[in-house]
């Protein structure tokens, strides 16, 4: 897949308005649409008893009521924060924005994970970021081989790269969530080296099974790490308000940085409302649950429908990562996939260096791709899997 | 006043949080509180109607009703646009955010009015861009010394400006608006010279008396101007809901270079359900006498209270440019007003060049303030403009 084919899929305004009518969407990370909330008491509290705060300009920290809010979520997990040491964002990715402006000059290179986030990569690249990649296992990333590249560097007087950047729960696309013991590796050699980490963790919650590890953050005492969340899948995407947790110096100097005009408090505002209501708790429970069911119909489908393509079921998380026989070129899968009325990401995509260009490093690369069960419905996803089955038989005739 | 001032002024949560208790703020474009209007029943549609489009992520360039009724906006005014034309941003500051992005290289010029709106500064100086200045008249940019300024670079091979950038209506601070003549004559300067031109139009409508000049937009056939708007000062700033028009090419380009997640769809489908139910129109009429009123008592105010100090009182728009006597530092008088309980902005911060660096280029940047008459009440622009009085007054003591 080109970088044209990416810029008018993920420019997409639905996750199969591109795609053939009646196109079984397991590309995207959209949300199920039957678990988009009832805000409009949120909203109606917000437009109304809020309304000065609501539709007026605000504050380019955020709402600190809601900055209040995310202090506390985050500190369930352990961490120490203040709402001083959250700021609240457009989202996620703005969070990641605002990092690279603050950390990152054109020529700068970043560690990130081989396959990674493919907006990441996308938004790294309008920063003229060099990529240095580094593999996982399945305890996340390999900080053997991470420490590994980072003396080699330093030996040749090479310039260090600025964070490194990872999705620890759930990760996308492969669903490793990093140990315990990983965490603090990553963390060891981040200081070792002097590199931030940039921890995004939109999934986190979205646990089907086990218990939770501490973020990143929550075992940061020395500010090493930019905490990166969302509200995009706890509550719903459209909201468009995340929050980055890093030292106050940090968000000082993000805030001049961040020159739009302050996050939306309209949307601050609900959120507030709706998880102080107890509203956020049940429905966790629920999103949860019906991911969890959505899932596992998708890996024993997969299971059932096409034993020659191998998977690790996630405990958590939007994506199921699927290794294809190895003669089955992913990009071609994908492709005859939407053309059968499937949409899939192939593998190539996730991964900040191309297939193509680096042959040497391996056959994920090319024979791989990533499945969203979100937004599927049940149904989809067993007629979805049927036809993705049909398509990898056409690769053996 | 110092970057670290301005970061902290704003960076602010309301107009006088940072300011003494009771002061009155004449520092901020906040809209008047009593002028916010009731969203509660397009929030209610937004919210159940089209709760799967906006409670989920969007399309990057924006909801194609708002885009529709944008370009139809636009082209009350003579412009022939058509909703591809439009990109949805959050908030004009992210319109101009992406024009730099797309257009900008670090050490890269633009042209700025002599004053010009000081958050466009911090937000161009993020991409170390340098300056060129260029004075006004009452029509507006002098387009005769900006083809000087052009043909001189020319002659000395130096490298040309990427865009001239201008708010042509109720201009940000001087409240100066453009003639036709005059816009036509920057058009047809830029053009010759190869710039673009970046129209920031957000006072349009806050039009006091006299008719409306058509934009640049609408007067340009060849994609010179990429024309930048915002429901900020039409309906509310907290929706953070603005626009981009240029070329298809240019919005494709902005798509990528837009890695936020799209812009909030819940506030673009209020507005659009706002606008379509007929109550933009009342609420534009309803903004208009509003704040012609708190201008024309401001302006009173001066007259009375202040003789010594000048101004053009404009036919629209949030600000008055009060020039001072010569020999009244403008960061001085701001400061000492500031402890007697009222805010207003040096002229100082208005000038992308700063002041004390350019002692030639003339008193206007050493004696003058920005008075906002938007967001006080009638009983506090005279309380106001009373105390400024007494701190004019204080200089010849």
């Amino acid at each position: 897949m080109n970088d044209a084919m990416l810029a008018s899929r993920t420019a997409q305004t639905s996750p199969v308005s591109n795609s053939p009518s009646a196109s079984i969407a397991f590309d995207s990370g959209h949300a199920c649409t039957d678990l988009l909330p009832d805000l409009s008491s949120a909203g109606e509290i917000a437009l109304t008893k809020y309304r000065a705060e609501t539709l007026q300009y605000s504050g380019r920290a955020g709402v600190m009521d809601l900055r209040e809010y995310v202090a506390s979520y985050m500190n369930e997990d352990g961490a120490r924060l203040a709402p001083e040491d959250i700021m609240i964002v457009n989202g996620a990715k703005q969070g990641l924005d605002l990092i690279c402006r603050l950390l990152v000059e054109p020529g700068d290179s970043i560690i990130v994970t081989a396959p990674t986030y493919f907006t990441g990569i996308a938004l790294f690249r309008n920063f003229k970021i060099n990529f240095i990649e580094v593999g996982q296992d399945e305890n996340g990333i390999d900080t053997d081989e991470m420490e590994e590249k980072l003396t080699s560097l330093r030996r040749n007087d090479r310039k260090l790269p600025k964070f490194v950047y990872n999705v620890p729960d759930f990760h996308n696309p492969t669903g490793i969530t990093m140990s315990r013991q990983r965490r603090e590796a990553l963390l060891a050699v981040a200081r070792r080296h002097g590199l931030f980490v940039v921890e995004d963790s939109p999934y986190k919650k979205i646990r089907f099974r086990g218990s939770e590890d501490a973020s990143l953050k929550a075992i940061d005492d020395q500010n090493t790490v930019f905490g990166v969340g969302t509200f995009s899948k706890l509550v719903a995407p459209g909201l468009r308000v995340g929050w980055v947790a890093t030292s106050r110096s940090n968000i000082s100097r993000m805030m001049q940085l961040k020159s739009d005009g302050g996050t939306c408090p309209l949307t601050q505002r609900m959120i507030v409302e709706f998880c102080r209501s107890g509203a956020l708790t049940t429905h966790i429970k629920k999103v949860r649950e019906t991911y969890a069911v959505k899932c596992r119909r998708m890996a024993d489908a997969l299971r059932r429908e096409m034993p020659a393509a191998s998977f690790v079921e996630p405990d958590g998380g939007y994506y199921i990562w699927l290794t294809l026989p190895s003669h089955v070129d992913g990009d071609a899968f994908a492709s005859r996939a939407n053309e059968s009325g499937v949409v899939v990401l192939p593998g190539s995509l996730f991964f900040a260096k191309p297939a193509r260009d680096n042959p040497s490093s391996g056959g994920e690369r090319l024979n791989t791709a990533r499945l969203a069960f979100s937004h599927a419905s049940l149904r989809e996803i067993d007629e979805g899997v049927a036809k993705l089955a049909a398509v990898l038989r056409s690769f053996d005739s």
